[in-house]
């Protein structure tokens, strides 16, 4: 008996956090962390549902809802064994119609739309398999993984033949990780400082000035031995940035992360050229806005870390392209993550990369902020300062009831 | 006494054009041009309003009216003379939203709602002028347009002293130029054979064979002399595209257009150096997001032609950056037209740019294609082949209150 979508809802979920300024940066003044919600509810007996969300900052969440809205013809009515025999042709079809492809493509609040429906489609998936997404993807074969990615606009860079190699080459030794990822979970870094933290992240680009003090103040703190991000949130001009990271280069930064516009290819390589010689690497990828950008960061040797958004990227399927890119060119992918769902996301995604494609963590970490999770069934759950795997099926994204009636926007208890 | 913007109203307009497949090509079936439709209306005692509409080919445009109203905050109660007095502040507001920018950043739904609201303000400003835009933007000095640019992300390419030097080595002509496009107008190219055109259009990209079994056919119609233009919409991947492109070089292509995905600036880069032995340029534009990748295409030398959209990029603002960058690279823009508006639009940017950027005509050419005019209380008029500068105050852009409603999305005569 197939399964068959049945319904798709969608709601405005908004939590206040620009009261606290959780999470505010140079160019994200005053967030109001915010998903489009999807649930797909399906005719099975065992009452199986899948759930996704896209992650925006508030204002314009709407807008992703109305472009949840206009994919739904796309959905209703199909099931779950005929797009998981063809993961690749469900991904062209919910990505390819004709219409809503030109206010894309593949991009802005139409993918952000796309990827919270694909990936409530993996969700249920997942849950029909009765495992966490993590172990369905570690458990599928290269040839079947290869079959779920969309292969247009990036043959120039990787060939499914070239995928499926990679895949196999750490095909007999995915056991002996996924034992590891269980005992010790996956390395995480945090904005602040921590005991057990190795890792930490600071914000740049309001004022070059009160940059290099905090800067100092910062790795006065957390001494030589432990890693500095910087992160300017997109906030410089490619010469600006430039400039910037040479005053700061002696608190030897890991990594500046967005210095420039998310669109700029040759801007990201410029800098990295630029930076090289002073031991920074360039990270980007939370507003990059699908495959084509990432083939290209790559293939112009623009960054060091491969930072892939869960939820800008069209979902699972896309993410799945971008870790194989990124291997191909040797980047480690370290995958953005805070705001709401993002880490409950992304765990997934990085123990997968793991387990499967890289078979190493060195210069890897997933982000992780300690806030919102207690508003979902399956919150991540962190150990020594590390992502220890889900264990529940599905994407770990399902939130409680009582936390979608309280912040839906703008009815709900915590707006009116 | 200042005009202040006193409401914004937003109208899902669409015309079931794919009921007789006006436009489709082998990316986009089956489009219903469409528009989200803005009016500005004011406090003017001259009653003035000010109209503007995002271009979209049907599904979707709903999601650019949710955008254009997240944007209405951000431009009730403001005044007119307020923005014109800085252009470039009003544009930075208006894409600055730190919540709305999530969505983007400058670039889909968002980007596409930015600049049916921009353009309206821009119709707004011309009209209080009492004068068509391009003759409003080309009495500007060269401060004033400089002042109107958002320099962010292009500084590396373009400098605003750059910008002005360019403007200013064409200062002094300016009335010969304008006196002669009052006389001559601007040259247009269609899709298909019409007596008096000298550039046609065939669409490529679904079956090579196919593809050169018409170019032979069309070929033969238009003679030697006559410029033949190809567009693939974005069917290939790059390797594809050399290799098509190749077999249909004999056939004399003046240019390629959108031969692969219009994010991907390296691959229009790659094709462009291995078709340019061959004589054939690289043209694309029309799905290009903004002035970042605009940008990076020209820095690249990936394209030969830049197909600048009115209302994909985030209206006039933005055109005036990409037309001043192109210039700077010695790159014609010839705009994307067609569709719905389209023409009405850029015929004023591209008369501007005779005028005061480029002060010449070589390699360059409006689209024209001939439906949908009716609609508009000042339609485009063509004549011998060429667009004949508008006169009405304004953008052109205003639709008549009749055929507004009979369009209206879903509830208006044709769509009952």
């Amino acid at each position: 008996m197939p399964t068959r979508i049945t319904g798709v809802q969608v709601r405005d979920i908004r939590f206040p956090t620009s009261r606290e300024l959780q999470g505010s940066d140079a160019m994200n003044a005053d967030p109001d962390y915010s998903a489009a919600y999807v649930v797909l509810t399906t005719d099975s007996a065992r009452g199986l549902e899948g759930h996704g969300l896209t992650f925006t900052i508030g204002r314009g969440n709407e807008v992703c809802v109305a472009a949840v809205n206009a994919i739904k013809p796309l959905v209703l009515g199909r099931s779950l064994e005929g797009w998981t025999a063809n993961m690749g042709l469900f991904w062209r079809e919910i990505t390819g119609d004709s219409q809503l492809r030109w206010i894309g493509p593949e991009k802005g609040a139409i993918h952000m739309a796309t990827a919270a429906v694909v990936n409530a489609v993996w969700d249920l998936y997942a849950k029909a398999e009765g495992k966490p997404l993590w172990k369905l993807l570690a458990d599928m074969t290269p040839a079947q993984l290869v079959a779920c990615i969309d292969f247009r606009y990036i043959t120039d860079a990787l060939t499914p033949d070239e995928a499926r190699a990679i895949l196999e080459r750490n095909q007999s030794t995915k056991a002996a990780r996924e034992a590891e990822m269980m005992r010790d979970g996956y390395p995480a870094c945090r904005e602040g400082l921590a005991a057990g933290w190795s890792h930490f992240k600071m914000k740049v680009g309001r004022d070059i000035a009160d940059d290099v003090r905090r800067a100092g103040v910062i790795r006065a703190e957390i001494g030589p031995g432990r890693k500095l991000m910087m992160d300017a949130n997109q906030c410089w001009d490619v010469g600006t940035a430039i400039e910037n990271m040479k005053r700061l280069a002696r608190f030897e930064p890991w990594w500046i992360e967005e210095p420039t516009s998310p669109d700029d290819v040759l801007g990201h390589a410029a800098i990295a050229r630029a930076l090289e010689p002073l031991g920074i690497g360039v990270a980007t990828g939370e507003h990059c806005q699908n495959r084509v950008i990432f083939k290209q960061l790559l293939q112009a040797r623009a960054i060091n870390f491969c930072q892939i958004d869960s939820c800008r990227l069209g979902g699972v399927n896309e993410v799945l392209a971008v870790y194989l890119l990124a291997r191909k060119f040797g980047v480690p992918v370290c995958p953005h993550a805070g705001g709401v769902g993002l880490c409950e996301y992304v765990q997934h995604l990085s123990i997968w990369d793991y387990i499967a494609v890289s078979a190493s963590l060195e210069d890897r970490i997933i982000e992780y902020v300690d806030h919102l999770h207690e508003h979902f069934v399956d919150p991540v759950r962190m150990r020594n300062g590390r992502y220890m795997p889900p264990t529940a099926p599905g994407y770990s994204i399902t939130m409680k009831a009582e936390s979608l009636d309280e912040y839906e926007y703008p009815g709900g208890k915590a707006w009116r």
